[in-house]
C-alpha cells in the first residue's frame, strides 16, 4: 500500500505543478497596467511587505491601503459626478420649489447654466449641496443616489458613471486585498454618496469609506427612529482633513496611499512619513485620447505640489497615458 | 489501485469522523454562560441568519455586531475606568502645573477628593478630560494610554483593568466572528483610549472601534506631519449620538446589539427596528458577589427605561448572576 500511496501523491504532486504551477507563474494580477517603473514599485512594495522572510514584512492587520476616489478610482471630468447628481437632483425637485427659477445658485442650474450657478463660489456650491443632500433620513438619501447611479449617465460619454470607473484601479484594489490588505477610500466627497455603490462597484464595503458628510439627528417619527440628514456641515475629508480622516475612521497610519490632486498631498504625506515602509502614488492625468489631461491649471484635480515634490518624496506618479493598457472597463471607441 | 485508493480515502473518512465530529457535537462555544433563555436566544439567532437555507439567512457582508465597552465588555465601577486615568493623568502632570494646586477640579484631584473634584459637574469633567486628553499627537496619547494600561490596577480589586473585562463577552464576540459576523465597539469613550488595547484584549481592530472623540489638526512640525489634539470636542457617541456614530462609521444598521445601561437605548432601538431580523441585548449588573450590582438609581450604567421597554420590545435582558458561570477570566477569590 505504501508504494500505491506514494504513487497517488507523486501524481497529484505532477497534477497539482501542471495546473497551478505554470498558472500562478505567468497570471498577471495587473493585466490593465504596462510594464514600467509604476508596476514594478507596486508589485515590488506587495512583496517586500507580504513575504513573511522579509525584513521589511508587515503583519495583515496592519495591511492598509488607502484611495482617493474622484480622479483616482472614477473620472473626474467635466467636473465631480456628485456635482451632477446634484444638479440633477435641482431640476427633479424643482416643481416643489417653484422659487427657484428666480434664486441663485438654483436658477442658472435650471436653465442649464453651471458656470453662471457656480460663479457664486463656495457659497452657491453648499446652497446647492444643502438644498439636494439634507432633509430626507439618511436610507431615503442612500436610495436616491442608488437611483441616480443605476440610471444616470455622462454628458460626453454617454455610459454609466460606475462604466467610468478605471480598470488598472479596479485590478489594483482587487489585487492587494489578495495579499491580505484592507482597502478604504478616503475621498473629499461626500460619505453618503459613495457608500450606496462602492461594494458592488470597488469591493469596498460602506464601513471602509470615509469621505466629508452633513450632520445627522436621531429622531423618532411616530415609533419608528431614523436619522435625519441635517443641512449643516459636519466633516470636510479634503487636503489637511484627509489625514484627520484616517485617523477618525481607520486608528492607524496607511501602509500605502493613492491619489490624483493636490487633494491628496497630505494623505499622501502623512502616510508615508511612517516608519517603516510606506508607498505613495499619485495618477496623472496625461491621456486626453482615453480620458482627459490636466494638473496644474485644471479648475478641478489641480495637481501642482505633488508633481513638484512627489519624485524627491519617493512617491510614484503615473502617467495614465504610458501605464495604462486600458482605462476603463470598456474604452472610448 | 482503485481499490487501495478507496480503502485510503475511507481510512481518512473514518480518521476525520472520530477526530472531528464529535469534537463539533460538544463542544460548547459559550462556556462561561449558563444554559437559560439568554444563552438560547443568542445561539438561535445566530444560527438562524448564518444557516444558509434559512428564511432568515443574512450574507455575512451584513453581519454587523456593535457593543458598548464599559459595563458591556469590561466593568465601569466604582467610576468609568478613563475617568481614573485622567485622574492618574492630573498626578503625573502636576509638577508642570503648579496653578492646579489651587484650582478646581484639579486641586480636588490632587487630594484624592474624587466627589468635590466632579462637584463641579459636566465643566469640570469636561476640563479634566481636555487638560489630560489634548495638548499632544495622537502618537504621544496612544503611547501614554498603552503605558497605563499596561500597569494600573483597579482601585479595589488591584487587577489590571485589562483583567476585568468579562469572560462570557470574550467567548461571544469570538463565537460572532466565527460565524462571520464584524464585531464593533460603540462606545460613549473615548475612540482614541479605546484603540490602543481593543485589538489585543477583544480581538477589535481601530478600525472596528467607534466612540466620543475630541478634534484633531494636521499640522507639519520640522518636516515631520503630526495629528494634533485640540482641547475642543468633536463628538459624543451617547445615547443618540450612537445611531449617529454607526451611521457615520459603519455606514449600515447592525444585525446585533449589546449594551448595559439607558446610554445603549437608541443603539438598540435603531438596531432592532431594522427589517428582517435583528437582535438585542442588555447586561443587568445583578451580582454583588462576583461584581457589582445597580440599575434604576446608580449613577454610573444607569438603567431604567432598558428594564421597563425592553422585554417589551423583544430584547433580552442577561442577568449577570443567574447566566454568567464566571464573570472575569479570573473571577475574585
Amino acid at each position: 500500500m505504501i508504494k500505491q500511496y506514494s504513487r497517488f501523491v507523486t501524481f497529484q504532486f505532477f497534477l497539482a505543478i501542471i495546473l497551478t504551477g505554470p498558472a500562478l507563474a505567468l497570471t498577471d494580477a495587473l493585466p490593465s497596467w504596462n510594464e514600467g517603473t509604476s508596476k514594478s514599485a507596486i508589485l515590488g512594495f506587495v512583496a517586500k511587505v507580504t513575504k513573511e522572510d522579509s525584513p521589511d514584512y508587515v503583519p495583515p492587520a496592519e495591511r492598509i491601503a488607502v484611495f482617493d476616489n474622484d480622479g483616482t478610482l472614477w473620472a473626474e471630468q467635466p467636473m465631480y459626478f456628485q456635482a451632477i447628481f446634484a444638479f440633477d437632483r435641482i431640476n427633479d425637485l424643482a416643481p416643489q420649489h417653484p422659487e427657484w427659477k428666480t434664486k441663485e445658485p438654483f436658477a442658472s442650474i435650471l436653465k442649464g447654466d453651471v458656470k453662471s450657478a457656480l460663479a457664486g463660489g463656495e457659497k452657491a456650491l453648499v446652497e446647492l449641496v444643502m438644498a439636494t443632500h439634507a432633509g430626507m433620513t439618511a436610507e431615503e438619501f442612500n436610495k436616491t443616489v442608488k437611483d441616480w447611479i443605476g440610471t444616470a449617465k455622462h454628458p460626453q460619454t454617454k455610459r454609466l458613471y460606475t462604466e467610468m470607473v478605471y480598470q488598472p484601479m479596479l485590478e489594483l484594489l482587487a489585487y492587494l486585498r489578495d495579499n491580505g490588505f484592507k482597502t478604504f477610500i478616503v475621498s473629499g466627497g461626500g460619505i453618503e454618496f459613495m457608500r450606496p455603490w462602492a461594494e458592488s462597484v470597488y469591493g469596498i464595503p460602506p464601513e471602509q469609506v470615509v469621505g466629508s458628510s452633513g450632520k445627522l439627528k436621531f429622531e423618532v417619527h411616530d415609533g419608528k427612529p431614523v436619522l435625519l440628514k441635517l443641512p449643516e456641515i459636519n466633516f470636510i475629508d479634503d487636503k489637511a482633513g484627509k489625514p484627520v480622516g484616517i485617523n477618525q475612521h481607520i486608528g492607524r497610519r496607511p501602509l500605502m496611499a493613492f491619489g490624483n490632486s493636490d487633494g491628496d498631498f497630505q494623505m499622501l504625506e502623512w502616510t508615508t512619513a511612517g516608519e517603516g515602509p510606506r508607498f505613495g502614488l499619485l495618477i496623472h492625468h496625461t491621456d486626453k485620447e482615453r480620458e482627459w489631461a490636466y494638473d496644474r491649471d485644471s479648475h478641478i484635480g489641480r495637481l501642482v505640489r505633488g508633481l513638484d515634490e512627489g519624485p524627491k518624496r519617493g512617491w510614484t506618479i503615473v502617467s495614465m497615458k504610458n501605464d495604462w493598457k486600458q482605462v476603463f472597463p470598456i474604452d472610448k471607441p
